[in-house]
């Protein structure tokens, strides 16, 4: 069977259920133990949020998720460092890159005001924007996801998805692009060319497109700032390689696959322009693990 | 002054004006007469619904919106074909290709019912989804636009946005992606490559990026299918250049830049798919004017 992504049909945000096996039977949250249903491969497509992790932030829309590992049932406290590559932790991040929409469900938690008062509650579609390994409360390292709640949609008005997927046909995914008055300056100062490769994307008539990326992300829990010295003009290519750990920038200002850190262009620059340094080595910690830049991690 | 966008500060969704002076000194709408107020060069940045254009359509959520041109104002029929090279319409294109939100006012208008009872209501922040070159009620060419509102979004949480920028800083555009079933199935079957380019953008890890382009698009007006005779597996730059209309699909599946329609690259297939080439025509049909398809016009 393929991975479901989606709200099944005949489920609803808001509809309670008594317990696992519940949520199990109707599609929602297939594991009956793990809080997050997925693999690396194929993206997760459902978690569980059971007040089991102390550095748990639920703020109704948006959510921060401590992955899984390093917790010690008994005392729900953090007592070893949690990895990316863990199963369910990569397979939240493959949803993030690919978009995927990840059912959400809470469970009974006297802490949260978005909690149900017992058994479990379907809270809808989030997608996954972003994660960063931090120190948890408990010293540890975590990771921490950021879920922002899909808006509601009217469903699409296809000819073929109303048999094929009814399901699915309402899913929108969102890559969301802000666009500020800064974002539209440097677009301007670029002429729409990518700081990377040069590309300025056609568009109709003479129109050129392209992205104001900022390089420490903006909102919780990253708090970037909207100002030139955290933001480029890159085509819609290098943003994505950018926001999804593909590409990191280095302390001259070259830019390397994060894979192999090896740089493979320089960012050109347009007079009276340049960003921080800092917001850079910020994007880099996100995506290198703390053996390779030890003294990033001192710093934290 | 330059252009403004996003919703101005002490102006709430929802809110009455009186008249057209009084959105004016609201910095709702700025032009007293105009429909439309933006450039080609700037972008749109708000309109007003006056229920002055038959093939306007008003479903709330989603406003198919007639351009502005060829009306006569004594009888509110179209007496000429409509352009979108014509300031206004161009000004709404120049907005979708950019992402920028635009300011939407309906005027009362007994026939819709989102309209209020008497003067002007502001309507909140809407984004240009696409647009079509179509026959009107009255026979004349119209430029169609698809408007479509944002999802409510709360307040952007950023060092300096505050200060700088009030209003915009609120302001979130979204480029959105479907990611159904099938998309998903086309971007395995491509390994994530472009069928344009060949690219596969690296994101964290292993993991590549590609989006799954609907050629005719889904939705209204346009009703394009969700399946794999109308998806092609894309990078996010040349589904950026394939939506806004910098490069159309020919006949013989090779893909042309729009101005020029001068061919520079075949598609590449992988056995077992193929594209049907009525709505490669279709999406032709958006971004060429009727005069370089005399053929596709008659079949209209």
């Amino acid at each position: 069977m393929t991975r479901f992504f989606g709200t099944p049909a005949n489920v609803h945000v808001g509809q309670l259920f008594i317990d696992r096996r519940e949520l199990h039977d109707a599609r929602v949250h297939r594991p009956l133990r793990a809080g997050i249903s997925g693999t690396a491969a194929e993206g997760a497509d459902s978690i569980v949020l059971s007040g089991g992790y102390v550095d748990d932030q639920d703020h109704g829309d948006y959510i921060l998720y401590t992955g899984h590992g390093g917790n010690d049932g008994a005392t729900r406290r953090q007592i070893a460092d949690q990895s990316p590559t863990a199963r369910g932790n990569a397979a939240l991040i493959t949803s993030m890159v690919n978009g995927y929409p990840v059912r959400v469900v809470r469970g009974a938690d006297k802490k949260s005001r978005y909690a149900p008062p017992a058994g479990y509650q379907y809270a809808g579609l989030f997608t996954v924007s972003s994660y960063v390994t931090r120190p948890g409360r408990d010293g540890f390292l975590i990771i921490q996801l950021r879920l922002d709640r899909l808006a509601e949609q009217p469903p699409l008005v296809t000819r073929e998805s109303a048999e094929s997927d009814p399901a699915f046909a309402t899913t929108t995914v969102s890559r969301r692009i802000r666009d500020s008055a800064l974002s539209r300056e440097i677009k301007a100062q670029y002429g729409h060319s990518c700081q990377v490769c040069g590309t300025a994307v056609p568009a109709f008539g003479d129109r050129l497109y392209a992205e104001g990326a900022h390089v420490r992300p903006l909102g919780r829990p990253h708090l970037g700032s909207d100002s030139l010295q955290n933001l480029l003009c890159l085509c819609p290519n290098h943003h994505t390689q950018l926001d999804f750990g593909g590409m990191v920038i280095l302390d001259d200002l070259s830019v390397a696959t994060t894979k192999t850190m090896k740089p493979f262009a320089d960012l050109r620059w347009r007079k009276g322009h340049e960003i921080d340094v800092e917001n850079a080595a910020y994007h880099r910690s996100l995506w290198t693990p703390p053996e390779q830049e030890p003294q990033e991690q001192a710093a934290a």
